[in-house]
């Protein structure tokens, strides 16, 4: 060791990034096809931008949040910035087509953010997001309740049921409220980025970032307090119709009519009953017009934080703040499991942002994205945790391809070769050793540690005589077929899909697929 | 017009990237989905890494094309780099991953090279690689063998059966023969460089190059000569192997013994047919030290191009050629249809270049990159070419659901979203129209727009009956199902799955699916 020469740079990626292989990669490319999946059946068309932009497009897009943007080097013409998220790209394309008048397009690539990474809560700085968007002028609320409902279906097909919850609100009921407590216009959106951490912190804390640190009346923080701590679904915003000093704000009527359309909408869909209906969520982003939305799970919280100490500490912050505002038992925040987990999708409707671009091609949108990084450190740590007997395989191979002889065996490479090639050419998932003469234990080994679940052995005699023996790997002792099956070489593409399909129609959890099926089937 | 302000940027992707949307986005994707099958059956895992990389792991491995790698400008932190290509990454993953001592790998994603761009020739600064690499110590050429294996299997899947030829040829053979035929050794490489050019211009203009412009002796390039201009198959190995001079060199000989075995392995997986064995093929990059190959069709040079006028100047050229070396006659480029079209994938052995990483961890790999982006254009072309009555389709929806009816009708926009709704929880891929009272031409409209095969139709007396009326869109006058089928509303879903695979099942083109199905069969 001492004689090799260290190399003379770090052996690793960047801050903030990672590499994806081997089961992971296999799990999250799962996620990706059943959220695509979804998206198509609901019309999305694909849409792919470069993943860097001209820094014109994404400038003054993301107010603060700028700062974090990637910028390529000066190298000679044009100033260029990695993408910040898939949306200012989709508003930016939409600007430069307007033949295009309406869409449902889905985009799922990876982000950049110059953010303090924090691997271990899944923040990183390059990050996939799965995104689906529909532009276009239409009837209100139609399309914003299509979008939640493909919510909904993303997270069933998951095997997320009974186990996420959809948190909305509309930005125009929010700035009425705000407007009818008193808060100065120029407060708005500084008071309104205040109550969104209301998930995070209790309201005390946020009642004193808007008085002692954003300069607000302490009577008109307590007038927004009784709006923004209730929380509840259709009743709620029956209660907030028969507020008559609400109601006769002109944006807060328009918010609370739409919001009685979409669930209508939801209802017809039959989603309602997924939907929270929280007044203190406002979403950081400046872009958002209308609905706006996040998904949380009490699964997004890691399993030693959902017993006992947590649950504790937010049921202590939650009586304190029930005792100062509580006039509603719905809206509880002690009793919600989600509270202080992130959201792991999130959305709402941007009516303004293609005008930015272009203001004659006024475009209204609305669309959500998913994260799919947080979803899937929760479905993976869902599997091992419920079929943690099973590693996670990292390929989907059904059958190693082998050979045996005696005595000056000459390895049978070339028929293992055409063997293969036959399966191949069957659709088949077939490997083979490499080694010209591999040893039989070998080769076992081999198929053993890449979880193939079929050998197909190849013997100098059984190949003379026009047969192969089959054989499930991982049979124990004294099974009727621990030694194999002989059957016809030229079925054996046929004989090995059968077995394949019928291992699978058994309750069996040895792939990612099987084991996402499970997690559907077990919710 | 004149009173808006026009924006203050210009609305455009930056030089060299593109955006892809609709048919052409739906194409690509199913030619990714069919490569990565491909990948998959064989054994292939995938891997993701970042975009950027830390810039010292790209210093010095491409030569002088590290030029044309984009910087990520210094904000502090890491200097990084965007990719120039995923084999770089992959050794660097290797290096990282000591434990991994042999792994079969797929990454398709985009990779950045601040060339001169060339839209037209599909030369972008942003563009898509599909890669498969194997990693590991095994008996020589065998990794090999299957490398080459699937590349004929992925241009088989996309339908080019007999339109593309494989060019091989050997580092090892090369070196060797430049050494017989007296190149000094630090002019090996630049040598081999101009002889890799003989796909673009005559042999004269490259012996112009590599005696007046890297100084080599003439007598040394008439040697070269008579190497470098014979392509074949076995026969020429063959021959090539009773060339005394060349087998007295290690290096040539240790090459054709290489060669040999690969070309029994290629018979054994039935694809020696695909094999051209080029001598004048020597790739760019440093990094290769074994079998080389690159893949051409015919298909990649421009319909107006393949036919007289640059065949005769390729005949002309490859005549005077002949005349001047000609002893072989199957070596004649003037024949090659191939001549002058770019490759539509290429790779090849590297042994050393995990090595640059860290020197104890040296693993030899063998992996082929596939250009999808030229793939695409060719594969469009022949769509449209060969089924240019019928549009590309974006979308893949099956079904519109729309409802008519008559005085004070109320679009039943609730009804329509109801059946929508059962129709995606069967899988069904629908859409429906997002006005609240659309008429029925302008739902049809909307259908046909889209190439929706179907129409559900719901009218009031129908639904009250149970009933709901499915019509095949685009039906001429006097069809028997012209004015469609009515049938009960609880089997619509199998109804219209039973409609969409008859339709599949005949020989309809209307999707891109079955148009690359139909490139398959025609070809």
């Amino acid at each position: 060791m001492p004689k090799e020469k260290a190399p003379s740079f770090n052996l690793k990626t960047p801050k903030g990034t990672k590499d994806w292989s081997g089961s992971d990669a296999l799990l999250r490319d799962r996620i990706f096809t059943t959220i695509a999946d979804v998206f198509k059946r609901h019309g999305g068309t694909a849409l792919d931008t470069p993943v860097f932009e001209l820094r014109e497009i994404l400038a003054g897009k993301y107010g603060e949040d700028s700062k974090l943007i990637y910028d390529l080097q000066d190298q000679g013409g044009e100033l260029c910035s990695l993408r910040y998220d898939l949306t200012v790209p989709f508003a930016r394309w939409l600007a430069m087509n307007p033949d295009v008048r309406s869409m449902k397009r889905y985009h799922i690539a990876k982000v950049y953010r110059r953010d303090q990474p924090a691997v271990s809560k899944g923040r990183m700085r390059e990050f996939y997001q799965c995104d689906f968007d529909i532009a276009g002028s239409f009837d209100p609320m139609v399309p914003d309740a299509e979008v939640l409902k493909i919510v909904t279906e993303v997270f069933e097909e998951l095997g997320w049921k009974g186990r996420y919850s959809i948190k909305i609100n509309h930005r125009k009921i929010l700035d009425g409220i705000f407007e009818v407590c008193g808060v100065p216009t120029e407060k708005i959106r500084p008071i309104s980025s205040a109550v969104d951490k209301l998930d995070k912190m209790p309201w005390a804390d946020v009642r004193k970032e808007m008085v002692d640190e954003k300069g607000l009346d302490g009577a008109v923080a307590d007038r927004i307090e009784t709006y923004v701590m209730h929380k509840g679904s259709r009743e709620l915003l029956d209660r907030l119709l028969t507020d008559e000093v609400l109601t006769a704000n002109a944006s807060a009527k328009a918010g609370l009519d739409e919001m009685t359309l979409l669930m209508d909408y939801l209802d017809a869909f039959g989603v309602l009953d997924r939907i929270s209906f929280d007044l203190s969520l406002a979403r950081g982003l400046d872009y958002y017009t209308g609905v706006i939305y996040e998904v949380v799970t009490e699964g997004s919280a890691p399993p030693a934080q959902t017993g006992a100490p947590d649950a504790q500490k937010v049921q202590k912050s939650g009586k304190k703040d029930k005792s100062k505002s509580g006039n509603l038992e719905d809206d509880d925040r002690s009793n919600d499991p989600t509270l202080g987990v992130g959201s792991v999708a999130a959305g709402g409707r941007y009516d303004n942002l293609v005008g930015m671009f272009l203001p004659k091609a006024q475009i209204p949108c609305v669309g959500v994205s998913f994260g799919v990084d947080r979803i899937f450190s929760i479905t993976k740590a869902r599997i091992e945790r419920e079929k943690s007997a099973e590693a996670l395989r990292s390929s989907e191979v059904d059958v190693f391809v082998m050979a045996f002889g005696g005595k000056g065996f000459n390895g049978m490479l070339k028929e293992r070769m055409n063997v293969c090639k036959t399966l191949w050419e069957a659709g088949v998932k077939a490997e083979f050793s490499y080694k010209l003469k591999p040893k039989l234990p070998q080769q076992f080994k081999a198929a053993e540690q890449g979880g193939v679940p079929f050998a197909a052995i190849l013997g100098e005699d059984e190949l003379a005589a026009g047969k192969v023996r089959i054989k499930e790997m991982g049979l124990e002792e004294g099974h009727p077929e621990k030694e194999g099956v002989l059957v016809d070489l030229a079925s054996l593409p046929e004989e090995v899909k059968a077995r394949v399909a019928k291992k699978r129609a058994q309750a069996n959890v040895s792939d990612v697929t099987q084991q996402m099926e499970g997690l559907k089937t077990d919710a």
